[in-house]
């Protein structure tokens, strides 16, 4: 017996109505189940390991931390060791000195205590110096919120667009299909890089959302926090700001909240939980509620706003740093790049398989259309077909993708998402792109129609 | 002109609806002016620095971040100390071990990567033992919740009781009045050691209160985040999972949430944003809408996370670490001691200011009984009359209290909560003391009946 305090009917009923994390929970709990399995009975399964890649949580998949971000949280921990002459040895001197100055940024040099709730000022400066230098146009140390990852802030607001290039057509003919029901539609959010696609936006297509916010009075939400995964060479980031800036749109135009965070970058900090919000063209009264609400939940956690400072001002050309940052970076860079462009070429040889090439972001994302047979054994067993493709594939090789069902995809098609995160060195990549490929045959052999 | 996008009118009701954090913002808002203007002006005010004691703040307020923690929190940032030779000279060997003990917790050492997002379980469990250890009952390492702090998890649930001795029989009358006005009460709030007051509650008291949960069908939420503050000799802590397993019961006979976080025990790691829930006595269905939930918003840091587990789990008696790691422990709460000592003896000695000792947490909470002539004056400009009083003192000496207004009182009770924390080595408590006594006996003069 247990008591009766709270029963599920007693529980605020949107609790009960919110959807389970991105909806793939059963396939990841499968997972968690073979896992177990495995770990009890190695021959239990006809693989010997789960390889994850439904998250993008490249640490967890070997990735190493960069060191000179490691090196100045570390340092900014434990101050003690800036007055030790032991430490010199131990530490790069680039380090050092960045630790110094972000030190003198807290008044006594207190990182344990509660910083403002939008973030320490000192922090919020060199954030918004390396929008600046990003965009080439101001930026206001006032507007940047610092949020523990950049999970929190959304959940206020409605809709959402996501996909490859965005149809100004269809966006506006589901803006005034929202409208017609009553719906009150209050802001658009853009992912760019692109979950779950990797696509990158040509600017064109963001002038065009722009525009599109601004006539139809719409709060511009910008999920920007695979800013610097770009591995297209003719591609580069622009965020929507630098673009609305750019048409000549300045505070008074468009409502722009963009949205950055420490866990999505090539040094995929996801454990750390920091953020920020770059928050503009708000009307005062606005800006006072939201401020009001971010301080209803003490700051977030000072290691997470170190780190997103580094994030946006790490060593520059000339700083003694700078070399082995730059290598570090370009390493996991070209080996997200090596992979993605590995699995784009496989999957694109597979019998109903079609895969854009990878632009950013860590993902692919490719469609596959399944044969009448699959698609009505997935209906029998009340199973959407993708997720049920989703499940052989976990189930005969141990990988875990995202089916396009969690995401939104046009009515009968069918996609996938796969993170190209796999470490080369251990030869992880050759082993998925091996056991897909078979398995996708032996698949379609099965259900063909 | 600020694009209509959003207004303050198209915002969520309940957004606008949200009291300023505290109530307070009136006197901390006034006192930041104050502090810019003292900036740009030294001689513009009676006194020359802002002397916050409204905020468990410690940090802030000078207070050394405990050397053990942050020796174990560095190590952990930057593993690769754990292999250099240099590092055993700028380290405990304490740290160094428990560094490598957390380290292996984490698959390929990856403290960069998502957790659980119940938390890291090799934490959870060390947090599990711990409370183990304290309580003399079993714990559950799936009943830990680890969070950014204590704050993100209450906001709900509805109902809260504060104060010294809590009195069953208006407890009671409460409870009815609420439900008679058809009010559906789930929980009650219980803060041991106690916000704002200082108190700690007596065992025959929290026995009552626990049988009162069960009667009601209530959730007993403990808020218990002062759990390691307690100065008065002749009182300990006493978890309510403690007592209500010591008084036979179970699981299924009561519905238990502790909140604890690494913010407001002695060593004061706000800004690090670490806490946990234990979650007890629910059925599964309820408590998987719990896990739902947190699961919605990624998992707590990891820096939060690790130091939670190092508050509950500091060396022990055996450890190398434990003789400085205890000295620095006593320190710190034999100075709070003596802070609130001082203190209450000071306020007791003044006209119509009666103060409880202090026996925990960081607060005292004396009673003022505030002059007809400044209820008057207060109301004649629209104030509360604790707040009025909290603002003279304010622009007089520079102090900052919370009023009691803010928390709740007895009607025609007038009270403020004043920290204990300020640092003796700055002698500022001898100060905050004189001034308090002058500004109190004018305030007096001027406002006597």
């Amino acid at each position: 017996m247990t008591p009766c305090a709270l029963t599920v009917d007693s529980l605020n009923p949107k609790v009960l109505a919110l959807a389970d994390h991105l909806g793939d929970n059963a396939i990841a709990r499968r997972a968690q189940c073979i896992q177990n399995e495995i770990e009890a009975e190695p021959e239990s399964h006809p693989f010997r390991e789960i390889i994850d890649c439904s998250l993008s949580n490249p640490q967890s998949m070997g990735q190493r931390p960069n060191k000179f971000f490691r090196e100045v949280l570390a340092l900014c921990d434990y101050p003690h060791l800036l007055e030790q002459s032991g430490t010199n040895s131990l530490f790069s001197s680039g380090a050092i000195a960045r630790a110094r100055e972000i030190l003198d940024l807290f008044p006594g040099r207190a990182t344990g205590g509660y910083s403002h709730s939008q973030g320490t000022e000192g922090l919020r400066d060199i954030i918004a110096a390396g929008i600046a230098a990003r965009d080439n146009f101001p930026c206001n140390a006032d507007d940047i919120f610092l949020t523990d990852g950049a999970a929190p802030p959304v959940p206020y607001f409605l809709d959402e667009s996501r996909g490859w290039g965005v149809s100004m057509s269809d966006l506006k003919k589901q803006l005034d299909s929202a409208r017609s029901m009553g719906v009150f539609v209050r802001g658009l959010v853009v992912i760019n890089p692109g979950n779950p696609t990797g696509h990158v936006l040509v600017e064109e297509n963001q002038r065009e959302i722009v525009d599109f916010c601004r006539n139809e009075d719409l709060v511009l939400l910008a999920d920007e926090v695979y800013q610097e995964n770009i591995y297209a060479d003719e591609k580069g980031f622009h965020s929507f700001k630098k673009i609305a800036r750019s048409m000549g749109y300045g505070e008074g135009d468009i409502s722009l909240v963009s949205f950055h965070s420490v866990s999505n970058g090539y040094y995929g900090e996801c454990g750390r939980r920091g953020g920020y919000m770059e928050v503009t063209g708000f009307n005062s009264d606005v800006k006072k509620q939201v401020y009001k609400v971010v301080s209803l939940s003490s700051c977030s956690n000072i290691s997470g706003q170190i780190l997103m400072s580094l994030v946006m001002n790490p060593p520059q050309v000339g700083d003694e740093s700078y070399a082995s940052y730059q290598a570090e970076r370009d390493g996991v860079l070209s080996s997200f790049a090596r992979c993605a462009e590995a699995m784009v070429r496989s999957f694109n040889g597979l019998e109903g398989v079609t895969c854009s090439e990878a632009e950013g972001a860590v993902f692919v994302f490719p469609s596959v259309r399944l044969p009448k047979k699959a698609v009505a054994a997935a209906e029998a067993s009340n199973t959407q077909p993708d997720a049920f493709y989703a499940l052989r594939l976990l189930e005969t090789t141990g990988i875990v993708v995202v089916p396009g069902s969690v995401f939104g995809q046009m009515h009968g098609t069918w996609h996938f998402r796969c993170t190209v995160l796999p470490h080369e060195e251990k030869k992880t990549m050759t082993v998925i792109i091996s056991s897909f490929v078979a398995f996708h045959r032996a698949f379609m052999e099965e259900f063909r129609d």
